[in-house]
């Protein structure tokens, strides 16, 4: 969310807000301005919407979804950084961040190299809340190093990407890791969220142990898709 | 202090740190990086100074000495993201910041227009700090607009510059603006701390009420003079 | 034209092209990159389209549309640079820009401070190409500073803004500036090409003798209009 | 040279100008920008020294000295980008551009990726100069590349750094990687121009077939080396 960036409009956070229960507000460093900032948080106040903070790679041109070769440190400082900024933001609006949930390539490089979670974990231990990652099977290396910092994770599984029988995301380079087919996606979310399943790219079935599910809503069929989603949910829980 | 960018150096921290009482640190928008920042609060730690954010408009190339045209919410916005960074990397190394002090033309800009002014103001009222500012005659402006924000002021004079009799300093443009020789520098340091008072360009004596005397670090004979600065206000003091 | 940035999306490059006989290409000081720039220049050639270059000041989150304070030197350097950089783009592709046009607060600029008019007039006399400017009524301080420096000048009129009786362009900040009605404006088209005439905001008619007309691309109606100009201009060329 | 930025200083140019045949100035991308271009080529033309650009990954925070992924049509095009924004710079002061050296990150890729050297030619072949590129022992590979291009190929071997026993450069991050002391710099300068030979790190003499020798100017001291290779060159040139 708040992914914009001066006069570029990126997203339909307006439509998608009513139908999410956490955004994560990008933090200026691969999308977004103050500005930009400011307005998201109130959006997601207006709708009672949870605020994680999106911190990212120093990378607007390529939206983070570079990597960026940077030390341990420089990570540790970009992410604290980042997260003070939006958390100033929400508090100058009185609500907070509630998480932090790294963005792109910094996103997918954490979950490949430990040091490189352990220096995003570092920062997030500054700010007292929980850190999102990808909910894979092997979940020992990650908890270990954020039970050193106090940090708590949350375990996020994707409603529209395919797995891997490893457990990991399907790189979006690979034909058919990214779901089209609306029932499709549907039928991920609900057998994640009711049997703690996924069906991976191979055929496979394999378990998935996840507090959250990530959509994506960058255009309106993809909002649209998150209000079935969030149909999809409520008629369960409603059961 | 911490106005390095990436690989350019820029000033003598480590040589003026033991010479000051408060640093005003580059939160990244005029200069500075993360990393930067963090060194920069370790060293001000070390050396026992109180730390205060040096908020600027958004310009790396101008180093923040050009006026970007910023709209009042947008100039509260960025001011709050910038203070919110440095201050949450402060809570990281466990110290915090003390005061705010805009740098270069978004320091200039708000002597000179009250909306300016209060836009800033409203961004340093969330941090419960102080907003430093240029000691003038006529204060009750400035005084009026913290006051309705609950935002204390410190007033500054500088030590190298010369006053017009209007109270403002003399615009770097003028011929005689910036003073150069040593002992007019501890002169007119000696003139404000002892007397309240400063003699002006065009050679009138006028009351300054200060609570800090700016100086610069830029080279090396800038850490000098800090030193002379120093020692002359500590005699004082002895006395 | 070629005015996304990054991920960032701007425009309708692709369904504005037809129509248009003359294409101003961002250079990647307001907007674009040397990839879209690139792949501009290919749909430009695809279409028959002259290019010209679109510098801008340096500010790519105001979007060239802030006066950032620059020098007379300053700005004959960044036209000059970012007018080479789209020069030896299209080369690369066996083509050439063909005019030049400034951006945004950097075309403002120049209307309304001759130094600065003089400033891009010097930048673009490297290049052996004319300067597109707002066709205004009296030209003759611009026709002397260009006749200079051996710059032909290009005046342009606007499709669908409306004019102050001095000439100039009423601000975009004055209600009714823009016109968003079709058939007004395909009317103020066929007054400027087949009379050189133009309506005031305030109700008088002024002469304009304009070389070509300003249609903008920045969403599909706008797109559609350009269309109907296009067929509109053509059956005048017909008849 | 020309690697300033904005308010920030780098390199000691005005000094070191004297003493070499050839300027690699920055485009931009990792430093500098269009009004330091233009003093630096100005500076060059004053002392004679042959102007070649210095074009970069897009990376001002690191230097461009961190290799940010790009495509080989990114690379291509920001080179053609860089280049040709110099290259009007410098006809615009009656100059010319006279090879095309890539910096940091950049030029080591290019050394180890066949696919980005290919990109670097392609672009380079737009200008008809020579490609600076490291003087290697097995240049069979770059030849033929170069050749499909017709772009010629300029060797440099460095005055500071050792050398592998493969004919490559040791990584800055090795042990004794850059030569300080001021006999070794001379005697390799040397070696490499009287008999075409260098001592590797690792105790070896290899070949080396050089066009160009490197040498820096960030410093002073490093500046008074540049004066003595000149005289030691001048010195065997005068026998």
């Amino acid at each position: 969310m708040g992914e914009s960036f001066g006069q570029w409009q990126m997203g339909c956070d307006e439509q998608a807000m009513p139908f999410i229960d956490q955004a994560s507000i990008a933090c200026g460093f691969h999308a977004s301005d103050p500005t930009i900032m400011s307005k998201t948080i109130k959006l997601a106040i207006q709708h009672n919407v949870m605020i994680g903070a999106h911190p990212s790679y120093p990378d607007l041109q390529g939206f983070g979804r570079r990597s960026i070769p940077c030390s341990e440190a420089e990570i540790t400082n970009l992410v604290i950084y980042q997260v003070g900024a939006l958390k100033a933001m929400c508090e100058s609006q009185n609500t907070e961040i509630r998480y932090v949930k790294p963005h792109g390539a910094l996103y997918n490089d954490m979950q490949k190299d430990p040091l490189i979670f352990e220096a995003v974990v570092d920062a997030v231990s500054c700010f007292n809340v929980p850190l999102m990652t990808l909910a894979i099977q092997d979940k020992q290396v990650m908890l270990d190093i954020a039970d050193n910092y106090d940090v708590p994770l949350l375990f996020e599984a994707f409603a529209d990407r395919r797995y891997l029988s490893s457990g990991q995301l399907a790189p979006r380079s690979l034909p058919g890791s990214v779901i089209h087919d609306e029932n499709e996606i549907l039928d991920q979310v609900r057998q994640i969220t009711h049997y703690g399943k996924v069906r991976t790219l191979d055929g496979y079935t394999i378990s998935i142990d996840a507090d959250t599910i990530c959509v994506h809503g960058d255009n309106l069929d993809a909002v649209r898709m998150i209000e079935k989603i969030r149909t999809s949910i409520n008629g369960d829980i409603g059961q």
